[in-house]
Parts: structure tokens; sequence; C-alpha cells
């Protein structure tokens, strides 16, 4: 079913007592696939507990390096952010979430991303996300346990999923269908090559203008084919540099 | 303000960490007015711990022997229910109790009443209450933990709350702001341009291409500031042309 296309990502979580009830508040809301990115505990009898039976969302987890390799295959990737940040992250509810998940859950994989208890996801690791998503909380207490913001986000994906809210897009081809998080990267990657190759980006101090383009593609969410269009023209950049 | 008129009513809880995270779930979400009916165990450490600052929430609580007294002074009492009774309640969503509660708050108290871990609230105990209100879950694995119940619950009270102090959004700078279809289509025309010059374009029938371009940027909506980024990387792929 759809909502297996939906992976719960924990980024460098250091309570396996989070990690255990965050299997069951996923569990509580029909998701299955965890994935831990460089899990900074191990998980014990006192996850196991918290799990209340949700063991299998344990047993079934997939451990991570890094937040590069744990959403490579996803197409749509969300972190959570308590921050309203400087650079303005495209922003969505945890509502908005809910139906996006749920309509880009039929076409392919899912990552929903959670920072760690005390620090939340770092800037970086939020460059990896095509949207950011904040729970409305409290401005004076806004520090939400890492296992209840999986709650609320969980809820809001069931209620979409039940409410069959997710109206079956017309089924695109492969082509046609969004680039996966990999596809994007090597494209910025692509990207920020030719553009200090042209002198418009400083070698030494890229990432602010980086930082920017990722931020319009990401929103733009290309398609594979979009993607390579894109590459094509960045070749044909490169070689008007390579005559000249 | 409002939501101070809102009460939490747990009853007969064992486990002091449920107690302390619900206190971290209710302040997270304005929520301030705990009452505790014939509790199971003591506001240890484990509750402070799990409260995570939320202390006054756990000090000003107040005790209870029964929900009779607990919820004496409330004109709107809704109890949670996790599985449909053989005599319906009159049932409402977390949405639905959200809007609810936050208008009676206006006019007087209103108790919110969650019942044990393992057995919820016994008939008799609904039959205090006006509506009875169900988070929806998994069939298969339906019982929420009680903390995780009430961040579900304050997350639908605070929503509403805050959509009724509706803030402007901030105001955009002007640069951030969307760039007009002027100024789309001054990059698409410069963006034509380039491609020609470069080859990527047949000049002859730069129509398909070029209209996928479009579809893309115009997706993205980019601002006014993200066009001149734009622009200013064609306007380095053209220098490097023009020296070639």
């Amino acid at each position: 079913m759809e909502l297996d296309n939906i992976n719960i990502v924990m980024v460098e979580t250091t309570h396996p007592g989070n990690i255990g009830a965050a299997a069951r508040a996923m569990k509580n809301m029909g998701l299955s696939r965890l994935r831990l990115v460089n899990p900074q505990c191990s998980i014990d009898g006192n996850a196991y507990a918290r799990a209340s039976g949700a063991d299998e969302v344990l047993n079934q987890r997939v451990d991570y390096p890094s937040l590069t390799e744990a959403v490579a295959d996803c197409s749509l990737v969300v972190g959570t952010s308590a921050r309203t940040r400087t650079l303005v992250w495209p922003a969505l509810t945890p509502a908005e979430l809910g139906q996006r998940a749920v309509q880009a859950s039929v076409e392919g994989a899912v990552a929903i991303v959670f920072g760690r208890e005390h620090s939340g996801l770092t800037n970086d690791e939020l460059q990896h996300c095509h949207y950011s998503v904040t729970i409305p909380t409290n401005p004076s207490f806004s520090s939400l346990n890492v296992a209840a913001s999986i709650q609320i986000i969980g809820y809001e994906i069931f209620q979409h999923w039940q409410q069959g809210h997710a109206q079956e897009p017309p089924s695109r081809s492969r082509s046609e269908s969004r680039a996966d998080s990999g596809e994007l990267e090597g494209f910025f990657q692509h990207l920020e090559r030719v553009l200090v190759d042209i002198d418009f980006l400083d070698a030494g101090n890229p990432r602010q203008i980086m930082k920017r383009f990722r931020r319009l593609y990401q929103r733009a969410e290309p398609s594979r084919n979009e993607v390579n269009i894109l590459r094509g023209m960045l070749s044909a950049v490169q070689k008007i540099k390579g005559a000249d």
C-alpha cells in the first residue's frame, strides 16, 4: 500500500526510548518504514518497551551512515524544522505535508526527516530537502519531543490517506516521473562545476548562490526528463567553454 | 487567555513518564491546566525528566478523587475513546474537538478526559462526557500512548486557537516577492537567446524545448531575486561565448 512508500528518517537520535516511541507512533498511523541515520544509541530493551508491540518497525529498520544515502531513492524529501530560518525554505504545514506525502507516495519513495533531539537538522541537512515542515507550537516552549513530532506528522499523513485525499494523479511515464534525490544531486554538482568554470561562482565560496539554486530547483520538483534537459544545457555550456 | 480554560484530565494514570510527557505536550501546545483523577503513581524524577522543562504544568496540577469532581466546573466535557462503543456516543473528530473546545473556552471551563493506559475510560466515566473523540488510527494497531493522544488533541486545539488569532504573515521584501509576468518573460527571452547561441536550441525550431523550460520555471514561481540570479548566470555564459 502507498504508506509503505513513506519513510520516517531519524538523524543521530540519542535516546533508544525515542526511537521506540517513534516506532509505536508510526505503526499507530499505518507507517512501517524507519530509517536511522548514524544513530547515537543502540536499540535496547527501553526502545522495545516504548515501542509497545511495534517491534517489527524496529526490527525492519535500516541504518545509514549519512542523510544523503538515506534519502537517495526518494523523490520527495521533507525536513522538520522548529525554527524559522533566515533563508526561508519552502515551507509546508503538517496538513499540507500529509496531502503531498500521500500523493507522492503513489509514484515513489518519500522521506520525512527528523533531526537530533537537541539541535534538529543542520542547514546542510535541510538542503537535501525539497521542503521544510514546521509544527505550530507555543512560541515560548516550542521544542517538541521527536517521537511526538512523528506522531503529529503521522496523524496528518494517516488522515489524508484515509480520507482518500490521494486522488489518483494521471500516471506518468518513467521519464515524466519526478527525479529522485540522487538525480537531483547529480544535477546540482554538475551545475556548480559549470558555474565555477564560467566564473559565475567563486570556487572558494560557492555556497550562498548554490543554496539559492537548490531552493529554486527543488521547489520546481523537476521530472527525470527535465533534469536531463538541464544537464544537456550544462554540457552545451561546457563545450563552448572548452572551445575557448 | 482562552487556552487557560482548557483542562487536560488524566484518569488513573500509572506511569509517571506519561504524566511528564503529557505536561510537555500540553505546554508545547499552549495548554497549562492538568488535572489528575486518582493517579496510580507519584510525580517523580522520571516525570520531570520527560516534562523536559514543563515543570510548572506538573507543579500546578490538581488531583481529584473522582472524575465527577474533576469536571464539576466544566461546561464542555469530552472523553477520548479508542474503541467504537456499542452505545455510540456523540462523536467528534480531533479537528472538530479543537474547534469546539476553543469556542467553548471563551465562555467557561472545558475538560478533555484521557483514560487509563491499558483500558481507557469506563462506560460510566464516558457518561460524564458530552461528547467522545476518537483519533483515527491503524485498525490493527490502534492503542496510542496517552501522552501521544494529548499531543494530537493539543495540536488540534492550538491550531484552531491560532487561526482565530491569525496574524498577517510577515510581508516579503520586494526582492523576495514573486517575479511578475513581465520579468519572467524577460528571463525566457534571455534564456532562449543564450540557448540558441550555444547551439543547444535549433534557432529554427526552439519551441518544444523552450516550452519545457517555461513549464519548469513557472512551476517554481521564482522570486525577483532568483530571476536576477538566473539572468546573471546567462550573462556569464554570454561572456564566455563572446570570448571564443
